[in-house]
């Protein structure tokens, strides 16, 4: 679907699974992503949502959880999903002080489509991640509004862009330009194919820290720009899981977990600044809202088929993050603070990644 | 400070500690309270504010902690608190659905005190509880806007009510009329006399399990009122707790931990529905925002010390719940729904509190 | 089964819910408990036996959780639990410094059932638990032996005894004899009728907190005892919970985090020194060892339906404490240290148990 | 101190922080380590103890915490070690089925130096971590007895061995003979220089995934052995850490929790079975265990000093792993079972591990 150059486009081949025919998070079944991109002058931040089925979520709940790699961040409805195991909105990615925004709007657009929400049942748990775009945007601004949460829910899609775009719009990744980048890989099991899809808003690292398969490719573009090219990691990376295996939510806990594999083969060393949360699901199995006749039937992976989930997730964690920086493009914003695009720096110094 | 009757009043004594002058959260220097109250028809709500010091609270955090009892809630910001230790602004208690208002005003609020936020340092991490009115509440008209949350957070007191008022205008607590109550207790150690206040968010318990001292207060008022009086639990109970003791963070989650003894002995069965969640803060040594050019020293308690904390939550939380429950006035809302006063049910029923 | 007074033969009845027909943790199919009890001089101590199912419980595991109130204890092979949700042991309990013999007991125990173990198939998880007999018993002599787990494990029955018997021999209960104690609830659900069975070894608090149904019995005893009764709490709880209810893991642990409502009704601060751990299992699914062809196909109730459970487990460990309490006979162990009977004291001072 | 070829003798250079001068957990002040190799036909395991200071560890507490990558796993102690926050007794290291005898063997060691222990004051906490070594060793045989213990505990020294000594004497890492590794690095901080220690037990990992900074080592071996070679990994790695930085156990914590990026870059993908867990401590601070007459006064880095910390943490693991794998001897062991050694598999097949 992509018609921008993608990691693999340049040699890199992470990992040893196939990847889904997309090779992002929309390779499972029902999973559609939506942006907003606000990008003018001081303005450089936007939204990005994803449906984890094109059903009604809150009466159809998935399977859901979560994992703090390094809580210094905002992200809000963890709290409910670790303790009932289900994810009953759209997850929606904004810059740090949008959450209050994004959380208001959402429980509109799930009100308007809940009319028993506050009369014959309880109220909505909503999940929203986020990452501080303050360097190149003008946060303090708030320039994230209401209309622009409906606009990114309703014109999700199959196919998406990566790179500066939505909630990536001003972010940074190994202090070039980051944003939004996907992947996915196939799990072949005895008892049939799934598939895990990962997208990641990123917006963490420093330069010198960052390895393309095991390559110093940071160190060599710290070297080849100035010596005073400013590196601190203000930053974050949400980290959003699908997968169609059916797997309770401790087995996609212990999933979510192994991301953080990936993201070490990047170069990460988790800053103390750097709030990284990683959010799944797992369209399998659907938790009705309201409690039928009999207990639920469910289907569970055996824990010996673990381990593919485990490479799954490494692999695609690791690639998302590439994609996330090798696709984006160079932005200006506030306060005349720029980053360059990774592709035109590996052009420019002719940097090879491949191994 | 009080002028309406409380537990006490009643003849009613838990536990053994002294209490605090006030026998409320602001008995801990420099901890004041703020309400905005809606109350008009079908608004039942409102907001409440917890001001842990006096100064700037974003440059000098406190060591914080909280505890999630049961996880069926939307309060936000104890990712970063948990990772951290600190707090660092306000807390705001309000509705379910008014969590995404309140967080972006918090925002606002802060930035507005901290021009550096998101220029010269990283955001600010809001912190926000709540429970669901809907009830009593025209929940689904979000009656609450940021010029309530502003209100609350400019008229903060060590004065201030308990029962139908602020964030607890339209609470329930054991099926009758809830809302705020607090307590505190006074902890004598060795090395010096301290204090540890609790203020609830009542919102939880069906009648027939409401016990006064182990007495079966709740079985006794649901004989004599009908046979239909509607118990069902969608309730949540937010707990704050403030104290002087200079406590680690882990040492904090300790005491906090033991709140749940106090929730236990008023009767609760904590129901699935019921989202009860503890935060609290110790006001003995401030973290500072920017780093000191030395490591800080902090001051903190033996592990042997912890009994007196532990008893004194207990009682302070039990006490608060009922004061919650005493001090509240009956409430008609939304759709003709109303719930009685517990204060007017045992006069007119004649039921004693004495054990 | 049991022929010595309850505390139901007191006039004491807890909660609502009508117990199972032993009102024991073996109401619970398949379940068995065994005692070796050490009762001689200085050497008070023993070891109970908890077997959750008759067959292999190595290749047929249980759904398993636990939840750790207080962490000051010594208890073994929860990492495994939590990580992987099942339980492949039976469970030991034994003092503090039996740890160590008795999980090398049980690694014995279950190789010799087991010859694939440490062959073709990994190792075993040992779940052992334990209080801290000192007080009555020449803890430091490790009077517990190999062969009396063994002697444990190979004499379970549906039938056990309660009081100062197995791991209770030397334990203390509010500062009077404790040991063992059990009950049990009936969960009437719209698709069953279901089980949860509870098995303490109190070993913890202090006289003058307990509460029997609210009755301050505990202050009434310490002014009729001497001025000078020892009450120092360096205790511990284990609480085991066995179920037949259909849960997952995390539906489990919830019911689990809710005996802390049981135990602070009988008037627990949860002190610093006493290790309180609570283990469960539920017997309605078992996850075979060996990875089977097809995915595990589970049942697991409604989140709704799990209100019932929670007054259940609630109402069962209160119960469960007040019969270790009340059933446990004198004590005279080490050094002369001894600690009466809580049933001889409320006949020799004449207090009632009835509210 | 060491005298056999480690990683950098390869020329691989982990990271950019400078090392201690033995690149080893010892160079942090007071840390030593003792090692029982049992290596004799079928017997391939022993027992590593580790040292934490040279006084009275029970006393003299350090502040403490533990991090669990993937929980399947026997290690005992952390219960304790999470709620209080502190270590009291040394740290030791065995095969799986070894945990049993290591504990009791602690106990009696801890009782003999400390006479108070049971009688005027509570219990003690054993540490111990485990791996499995059945591959190689007859772990059904139980070889490791209570002497072995006592023998590795009393025998420590700041020079130690890597490689298949001690409790690493059977374990693989990647397939290959893995075992004992160290690494150290030094943290220059405004306020002073610190340092920090890691030592791994290895035995983690397929062949295939090895990486040797980046280089995919490990499928270059495999397809240089013959492609039958047996690669299931039923391993686990324990991860020790020692600091004499001044951090709170939640900032230890949060050091603990980044050993995993070290880890990645290995290659692991942290497979099912693999029980992998951190235990840290640091040597900055002594918590009396008899409470003083005042409060605690401690010292404690601000949070922004922790990336350093972070970084330190990754580096030591990386290259403690890469340690273990490079200094152990081909083992051959139970039922003809064998591994050869890394060091002799590059230089057979001529593989370069320079970047």
């Amino acid at each position: 679907m992509f018609n921008h150059k993608r990691i693999r486009d340049y040699g890199v081949r992470i990992g040893r699974l196939q990847t889904g025919p997309r090779n992002a998070i929309t390779d499972v079944e029902g999973v559609t992503v939506g942006h907003v991109t606000l990008s003018e002058e001081s303005s450089q931040t936007g939204v990005t949502a994803i449906l984890p089925h094109q059903d009604n979520i809150f009466k159809e709940k998935l399977v859901a959880s979560s994992h703090v790699i390094n809580g210094f961040g905002k992200t809000t409805g963890t709290i409910q999903m670790q303790e009932l195991g289900t994810l009953e909105t759209p997850i929606l990615l904004t810059n740090t002080l949008g959450v209050g925004v994004a959380a208001d709007a959402l429980f509109d657009y799930m009100l308007e489509r809940n009319p028993e929400i506050g009369r014959t049942t309880g109220t909505v748990n909503p999940v929203i991640g986020e990452c501080n775009d303050m360097f190149l945007n003008d946060i303090r601004a708030k320039f994230v509004k209401r209309e622009h949460i409906f606009e990114a829910l309703e014109n999700t899609s199959s196919e998406f862009e990566e790179g500066a775009v939505g909630a990536g719009t001003g972010m940074l990744c190994y202090s070039l330009k980051g944003g939004i980048g996907s992947a996915s890989r196939i799990m072949e099991l005895d008892h049939g194919s799934y598939t895990l899809g990962v997208m990641v808003l990123s917006n963490f690292g420093i330069l010198s820290d960052l390895l393309v398969q095991g390559k110093t490719v940071g160190q060599e573009l710290k070297e080849a720009l100035c010596e005073s090219y400013k590196e601190e990691d203000k930053g974050s990376v949400m980290i959003i899981v699908a997968t169609d295996l059916p797997v309770s939510e401790r087995q996609l806990n212990r999933i979510l977990k192994r991301a953080v594999a990936g993201l070490s083969r990047t170069g990460s060393i988790i800053t103390n600044g750097s709030g990284e949360i990683v959010i799944g699901f797992s369209t399998a199995t659907r938790i009705p809202h309201d409690k039928p006749e009999k207990p639920l039937a469910l289907t569970q992976i055996h824990e010996e088929d673990m381990d593919t989930a485990f490479r799954a997730i490494g692999e695609a964690t690791e690639e998302a993050v590439l994609n996330s920086l090798v696709t984006a493009e160079a932005v200006k914003g506030r306060d005349g603070n720029e980053r360059p695009a990774f592709k035109d720096l590996i052009e420019k110094f002719g940097v090879s990644l491949k191994p």
